[in-house]
């Protein structure tokens, strides 16, 4: 792994992460991709996916306020970024909850080449016909992570980053465990959501290295958390720091703070 | 009332609020939900606001930024959360300022039952048929609150809660006036909605006391208010001030803070 | 220019903003139009924005997030609007970035009367047929803002304002240079549709001299980000130090704090 360097990439290039996302989190995972250092562009309409799908670094679907015409643009986005050769990570807000999302977040994994699922446990559990209890879009119970991560990466055919107090993520082959973090994220809406738009980030400039960069995306988006929670007052002025963090976040220094099991 | 040992048991309980709100409060009503202590659900489409509403602790409507679909998906979640014995709350967004909201929210509830109505002055008269003033969403002029939210829980046939620098909240028999709160409330866009997703949470621990539950919703949200002024610099630190204040809003000391008088 | 007594004035008659703009920034715009001492109203269904745009002070257009009702609103509310005389201004969001995005500001530019248009230099620069470098919705390159923004003026038969490290804004006649600002800005989502939604503000108060208006808007928003770039430690806390600027911006002394060339 090699977080630190890639966030440099990031920063340099710039790369285009394309965001077809719930309406809860729009801004946060916009603000979220800039204060990274990438830049974000989101776009739903079925008239205009295709053509920002192919030019961009990154595709980041979300599945959370989900409706019909919503559901064409993610198939026609991800087939157009299939097309092209640029990685899209899905994050199946809500798989499990109900039917709607169960199917769509199944319908997108078999209609397009998905590189990265990135969800609770839960919602992969969900995904990867596993038992699992969720209530609303919060995960209630599930089995350990490392061992739903590899499975449900065998099962599903890509990587899996399964986010809970430790992450794990997964090809199937091997499994990274990242035990960054705060408790304080689980305090603030569409947190699970930017993690996701950080993994977008990290493919784009890793797109040949998925397992690497989703693990890395954790990594830089917990050390952010840790640093975002010294001096937090609450879930309030913990998400505004949250964004100072990301944009604040040392290439330098970041791999001497990852808390990485291989 | 008992607006601590409420709030105990959301934070204990936490108690899932499906809403189905405008575009703008999105993210804020959801960060206000998780703050208190409760779990928010946003969804909106027809395919599956009925699984959720039926299983979820309370519904909130708020036709703030309406458009066709999301009416008859309203309708659907309010139908079904009636069924379930699910409390509903709705906030009559801009009702009078346009034919649309008026009668969305006359057709709402008509159609279905509901058990609060939190709006601003403009907004309650409206719906009971009484002299009003908007302009845009604000209300600019009415009669006095507690006259208004008498005669519109009469008329209404449920609990209203019309909120403005003190707000009442009346079955029709009683009414009950709430004084917490703060003037920089009224410089952010979204807390109105916000006091209606905190009514939502009080009625997923206490629908069997609507009356109740909608005044301690407002002495809570109100105690909230006052924290968060506390050194704001003006509307944006304020808000970010209001997550933290609602995160560490004591039950143990709540009652004491209550300005009400019954 | 007298944007100190616009101000007041905004302040005191509390002008109603409707707008129209996209899912990312919708809080942001609204929040920060409150901040400045005007009433948003933000409401996009074709069902009730003729009535909305009827009684504004002034119509934002914003095409960012797309969809085929949205533009069908974005027409009926301008042409609503002027014919009751109500300022529009347009933000042309991603103009150059898709055919649906290029084609809709062209489209909204034939068919209703704009009073401003605001963008970025790419997108000026498409919509006046010029060479032009865009990347998602983010200015790549393009000719000097000074030069563009008076040709497209005269190019689209309306007040032109390029922002960007310095802003431009054209009559096509007079053009005026407007210094004041942060990089900050350019860290944050949204604050190019806040100077759009700014300039609906002063149109508001200023119609009758759009040219004035637009600069005007620019040079108080650019004063807020000076201000709110003191102490920031980040794009998260200048963002929340954005609106704390524009609800303290001092009426007497912002004239004596304009960087401006006429």
């Amino acid at each position: 792994m090699r977080t630190g360097s890639d966030l440099a990439a990031i920063r340099e290039r710039k790369p285009l992460v394309h965001q077809i996302t719930n309406y809860v989190v729009m801004n946060e995972t916009a603000n979220a991709t800039l204060a990274l250092g990438a830049l974000p562009v989101m776009a739903h309409a079925v008239e205009e996916v295709e053509e920002l799908a192919a030019v961009a670094g990154a595709l980041v679907l979300n599945i959370g306020t989900l409706s019909r015409h919503w559901i064409e643009a993610m198939l026609i986005a991800a087939k157009a970024a299939n097309r092209s050769g640029v990685p899209v990570v899905l994050d199946p807000v809500g798989a499990g909850a109900t039917t709607l999302r169960t199917e769509t977040a199944k319908r997108i994994l078999e209609e397009t080449e998905i590189a990265v699922v990135r969800g609770n446990q839960a919602e992969v559990a969900t995904l990867a016909g596993r038992e699992a209890e969720i209530r609303g879009v919060e995960s209630i119970s599930a089995e350990p992570g490392a061992e739903l991560a590899g499975a449900a990466a065998q099962q599903l055919g890509c990587v899996v980053s399964v986010t809970g107090p430790v992450d794990h993520v997964s090809d199937g082959r091997q499994t990274i465990a990242v035990a960054n973090g705060h408790e304080l994220l689980a305090t603030v809406t569409g947190t699970g959501c930017m993690s996701t738009a950080m993994t977008g980030c990290f493919l784009a400039v890793a797109g040949d290295r998925p397992l690497e960069a989703a693990a890395e995306a954790l990594v830089a988006f917990g050390v952010a958390g840790e640093d975002a929670a010294v001096g937090a007052q609450g879930p309030g002025s913990f998400h505004v720091a949250l964004y100072d963090a990301l944009y604040n976040l040392d290439p330098e220094t970041l791999d001497s703070r990852a808390k990485v099991e291989e």
